[in-house]
């Protein structure tokens, strides 16, 4: 922790990748940055747990230094995301309010590991593929969210009293699916290898019901692309 | 997370308890209040391992619904708290600036595990025993810490959206460490279950030498009370 970091070597970046469509965009964005690359994807007792083994497959594909690292699934309760008993309701684009879906604090939980091993690694920022235009109302995918977080990270560190603080990136914050989708096609995004379903069977194939499968045939769609994972 | 709690049943807590003085005395003011109490302890590598087995002690004392919880010990380099080739120094009343027992962004890792069990028990509270007098000189364990950590709680979950914010106590805060130790002993503190120390030995019997022993001692002495650890 007493050495200093020599200014000329790339920087390093902790990447929450969760093996979707978004977080593999993001991680391609950092790649094209010419971070370190350092991913992190989390066992939590997801339904979709497809994810994890498509989180290791995107992160090999660019070298990363990957971590899985596992939550007690008893912090999450009352989600259809981790409760099997549970049901995922089909996508319903007349509904409001935060969704059966959520899960109690998980992006704090998240950023917050990455925050720990950001400054083990004194790595520069966490790249995290929040999203708040075609997202589920999540209120930890806000752009004030994010800010507040930014804030607490400065307080809470090391880095963050000597004015080093880890930057935390949303580059997708503002963008529509379609965008987000443009953009990772444009920098070579292998999507065949990503996940989105928050109901997958057991090999993996999407429901083609949930909010998820839907915010995602309609990024394909607008964005004038053939999703790989229907073909 | 659909249900409306019983408004004249107690409130649920959630207690960060390290097993040291400090925690115990949060959960003794916390039962005093009468709230129903979640008790977390970290595995996180630590070699002050022996708290582990404290805080279940004193979790058993008060009847606490307990978690024992791990964090990956890969996430916290460069501290002497959990890599046994780094040493916990000597207290030195002279040091300034971050000492080397500084834990990576801990106390933001705690929290926000504390933030998404509150949320998912509907707890109303999160009691956690930092201090920014007696204290090591850790940024996580400040005012302005903990009101941003509370500020980005409120945006990042559903029932701060709902402006049910979860509140996040620190009751000890800007007392002396004396003060701590004389409220607990008002409560019936068994402060001969806690453990303090950085670096004890393998049976858990503290080292006299590192700054949380000194802490500790100059505390007992200030308060006019003997140590129970030391008798």
């Amino acid at each position: 922790m007493q050495s200093i970091q020599d200014p000329a070597a790339p920087s390093g970046a902790v990447i929450l990748l969760s093996g979707g469509l978004d977080s593999a965009t993001v991680l391609a964005m950092a790649h094209a940055q010419q971070y370190q690359l350092h991913t992190i994807a989390f066992d939590y007792g997801q339904r979709h747990r497809i994810e994890l083994e498509r989180s290791r497959r995107i992160a090999g594909k660019y070298n990363c230094d990957h971590r899985e690292l596992r939550i007690d699934p008893g912090l999450f309760l009352g989600t259809a995301l981790v409760d099997p008993k549970l049901n995922v309701p089909d996508y319903d684009p007349s509904s409001t309010g935060i969704p059966i879906t959520y899960v109690p604090a998980r992006n704090a939980l998240f950023l917050a590991h990455a925050l720990s091993l950001a400054e083990s690694l004194q790595a520069a920022a966490i790249f995290i593929g929040v999203n708040a235009l075609d997202y589920s109302g999540y209120p930890d995918c806000r752009p004030e969210f994010i800010t507040a977080f930014q804030a607490m990270a400065r307080l809470g560190t090391r880095t963050g009293l000597a004015e080093k603080a880890i930057r935390i990136e949303t580059p997708l914050i503002q963008m529509s699916k379609a965008e987000i989708i443009r953009t990772g096609a444009a920098l070579g995004v292998d999507y065949g290898l990503t996940s989105s379903c928050y109901n997958p069977d057991l090999v993996g194939r999407p429901c083609q019901k949930c909010a998820s499968c839907a915010l995602r045939a309609k990024g394909f769609a607008e964005a004038g692309l053939l999703d790989p994972l229907m073909s």
